[in-house]
């Protein structure tokens, strides 16, 4: 089958992350052209993975011959604008979360994608963790029965920098959203109703930012269930990323991962390793498995496992939590999405 | 020392438990006196443990002589009214949870307790569970820093009978009542507002009775952190009954107890035991524990470890997460304890 | 049913264990007379449990009125002794291990018992722990197939005093001694031939009393499977005590067991509790359930579960690896027993 | 720094794990060239990446220009003698273990290779697993004090073809190996004394091709520890590899690692994932990070980190353990080495 050659938009941290494995771990990829307004970064990514094109303006990239798809990881305020024309160019899209803040811009964005009859994969990574993706299967095989409570634990294990806090959305869009994806993936159940208590424990420069870094939200779900996340932007023992699903039958519960399984024991006491320190190191694996199911897509012209639709409900599920924590009140997802 | 001279006052199931280590756990307590209105099970309990006095009416256990303290395990609408005549008897008062469901009645209680200088212990045996103990001896001891969050998941392994849920006060004032005592005690910090999510998804005749038997609460604590408690009538794999508190230098956690350590691995996976089954086998040691600590204190004069004002709190909070529930909002505690 | 009227000849440690168990906690026992020829120790042993009759001279309890039964915890190189008088006296008998050092004198006293009809159960007490009776059930119900490989774990926390040492018998007799019984009883399958590697590694002084304190045991098995057992006489991270049996169809371990079920996680790693302490702590309820046994052996007229023969035979074993480790060879069971 | 161009010797299944590495995941190394004697297996190889240079014959690589290193990937009986020839030809050298089953052709491939004084390193990829390095570091960085009593439990989850078996040189030769080696590396000293129980217990047909399928192994160390290695050819519920070191300060375990964190709990119990099912799943990091250790020895002309003389040690304490099984006794290492 031949390779599907793919344009990387946005040579950041991420970008780089996805333009190491499609140069090197995916069989099906070849990374042959990169784009980042920030020029050098795109020269100094293309150097490294020896990509022949190299330019400052995504649109070369979109114009260019025989590219057949574009992973979008530039920032988010781009992403829908991105979409739009990466549609209209003919060319399959991996776009990074969250498509944008903005419901009628992911709207026209998604909009385009059907016209253009393209597909659109969002980069909800967590999906393709091992451990998640054997929760959900429990889950949706009926190994626990009926889903009764969810409880989603997800702290990083430091803030990041308050220029990106300032700009990122608040703690709901940029941290919890892949929480919010993670209840609808492994419930299979839509959430209708969200009430978010926050506070600011972590830095007091968080809250003169405008936003919280401690979080416990209250899920609702269609088919009855319900559930709480809680988010804290700094775990001093690193990122702590579990999922617990009780049911009628019984329970599931992913743990964290961790560097080794070595315990040690002295007269102190008993020893195991940290989990494993952030998203680089815990999702690896999790970030190759989702680039192959989207080259997959491609190649085989099925559609990718994470929808437009998939990166469109989170967002709706943060906007509510952000209002219900400002309210101070339960907030219904169609107050909302009916603005 | 001179042991303690102890009047059991009902003796149903958790009244049988008491008898038993009265009789011969404790070595610093001496059960002499039982009664109940069902005067066949006082007799019983006291052919069982060799006890000299018994009666039907809990009175004559008040007027006996050489009598120090009473053991109040009969049904909840009465422990208000005995605890008030116990105080002016002059005994030394231990009492199951809760003291009442209105508030009204527990201030009463309280204060004659207060008039005539006894002591009174409320029954929240999991403070001396040796999990729970190392968890608030760490947050106290500043083990994890400051807490931020509260998680506590408590299952029962079955509902009981609707006979009970009809008259138990419903599922905050009957269950979660232990949950919310837990919340104070390793946190250290007063609850100040609930939101109660809660729905039938184990037995339609639990609705029926006016109650949920599954649910979500959120808590805020007075010293900015935050909370979840979640409550099941039923989870098929036993009592599931776990506390983590994170904060802002670690995170502790007490995992189930269970009947042995033993790992059996073959071709189907890798299996371990169960959670002890329910209370009885979970917290027989707390349960001893409880009653020593209460022996100790009346032989040394010192406080009980678990106050009246121990016992009335948990009341406020299920009263505001009772009404939330019904409400749909958060309710602040002051709303439901200035009435 | 008549409770069982027990005297209790030596009033040391462990004989202190059981007369707690006999007077508190086995309610079909009665605690009736204590020897001990430190007549002092009789003396506050009978005070504290309230026992009747006291001696300095154990043959005054096998001429006691009404006993029925007789629990031997005198020093080793009595017990062969008591046990034959017990017997002729018509006294069912619980003895501590081991019986004796000596093979003939184990013979004799066996004969004994076997004469005078006489029930003789041997207080090996780890059968009676939940984990190791859950191995060894799962092993008999075939859950692991045909067992293949034994692994025992068997370290102590501190080593005893020096003068125990000295007349011990030596590391074989009075420390793995346990182990090899917990082979025979797990396994289900003789031993035939031990070699014994060891070493002084903890105390010199140890060394220079004619014992080693670490040692590893490889057990040949009738059956075909082979063994090891490893033990040290100071894990400084307290008792380890742990089982593995691996199988033509799975494998099952029995961990330590612990204080509580509480971990820890910061920035320093990921703790949990240490094993507990040593046999008081960790065997309580083994202790109690063997006691339980016996005590119902003799009500119901059943065998036994540890008979006699059962403590002969880990004697043979014992003695066979103290011939194995001084003349560095593998050692058959039948060259040790044929003498 | 440029890159190391390395030519294949063996394209089988080690052989075609080691092209994996070096063509996408060791960015040192360049994979050049593909000898095989079945010449498909080469060209197969070298087609899927694409590999200028394919031969049935090694010769021509050790002719080729340019080319830095081979990895002998062929069979056991030809490593010595390419090794020779590689080191005249001034190669570098990876080998796969063991170097050869017989001593005096193991210490001419030495001599040849220090008289050419290339680098050689020996295949023995659990040195790299993080588990065991973290056990290794922790010995010798004194976290458990002094080392006294060493455990490796080493299983696969099924047996080679017995075509296999009878050219393999037995499992103490081409399995145990590996944990002759693990011993040392951990153990930080040299195993003197070797004493071997073995047994047919998994497939009567192994006992015929003269080989035993079960096997416990007794270890003397020169710093007076001891030790045991178990091996089963078949472990039902997968590859079981642990290890276990036991000190005068604490004791460091090494658990099995598995393909995810995920916890079931329902009505029949609590279970967990198998470990990893064999080899290639559970070391492939270990494999990429010796090679590119090896690569980088290379580069910076540094020792690699396992040198041709632990090559050597286990082969000679395989040798003692094969007699040892023999000879029902325990065999020194200097009786072997010294013939």
């Amino acid at each position: 089958m031949a390779s599907v050659k793919v344009g990387l938009i946005g040579a950041g941290r991420i970008g780089s992350l996805h333009a190491e494995h499609l140069a090197h771990r995916i069989p099906g990829a070849e990374l042959v052209a990169v784009a980042d307004v920030a020029i050098e970064a795109a020269q100094a990514c293309a150097a490294r993975y020896e990509v022949p094109l190299v330019s400052g303006d995504y649109r070369d990239l979109l114009e260019a011959e025989g590219l057949d798809a574009v992973v979008i990881c530039s920032s988010t305020d781009t992403h829908a604008q991105i979409i739009g024309e990466a549609a209209q160019a003919g060319k399959q899209i991996f776009c990074e979360k969250p498509i944008d803040f903005d419901l009628q811009r992911i709207d026209r964005a998604l909009q385009a994608v059907e016209e253009a009859g393209v597909k659109l994969q969002i980069g909800f990574n967590r999906r393709f963790d091992p451990n998640f993706r054997r929760v959900r299967e429990a889950v949706a095989g009926g190994q626990i029965g009926r889903p009764h409570i969810l409880r989603i634990t997800s702290r990083d294990p430091a803030p990041p920098p308050l220029s990106y806090i300032r700009v990122s959305g608040g703690i709901y869009l940029d941290m919890m959203i892949h929480d919010f994806d993670m209840a609808r993936y492994v419930m299979g159940s839509e959430v209708e109703e969200v009430y978010a208590a926050g506070n600011v424990l972590v830095d007091p420069a968080i809250g003169e930012a405008g936003d919280v870094d401690t979080t416990v939200v209250t899920l609702r779900f269609a088919n009855g269930a319900m559930g709480t996340i809680d988010n804290s932007r700094q775990a001093v023992y690193g990122y702590d990323q579990r999922v617990e699903v009780f049911g009628s039958g019984g329970m599931i519960r992913a743990e964290n991962e961790t560097a080794d399984r070595v315990v040690l024991s002295d007269a102190e006491g008993v020893r195991a390793a940290l989990p494993l320190y952030f998203f680089v190191e815990r999702y690896t694996e999790a970030y190759i498995a989702e680039m192959e199911a989207f080259v997959e897509a491609v190649q085989h012209d099925t559609p990718p496992p994470v929808s437009g639709a998939d990166g469109r409900a989170p967002v709706v599920i943060a906007r509510a939590a952000a209002r219900s924590l400002r309210a101070r009140r339960p907030v219904r997802l169609d107050e909302v999405d009916a603005e």
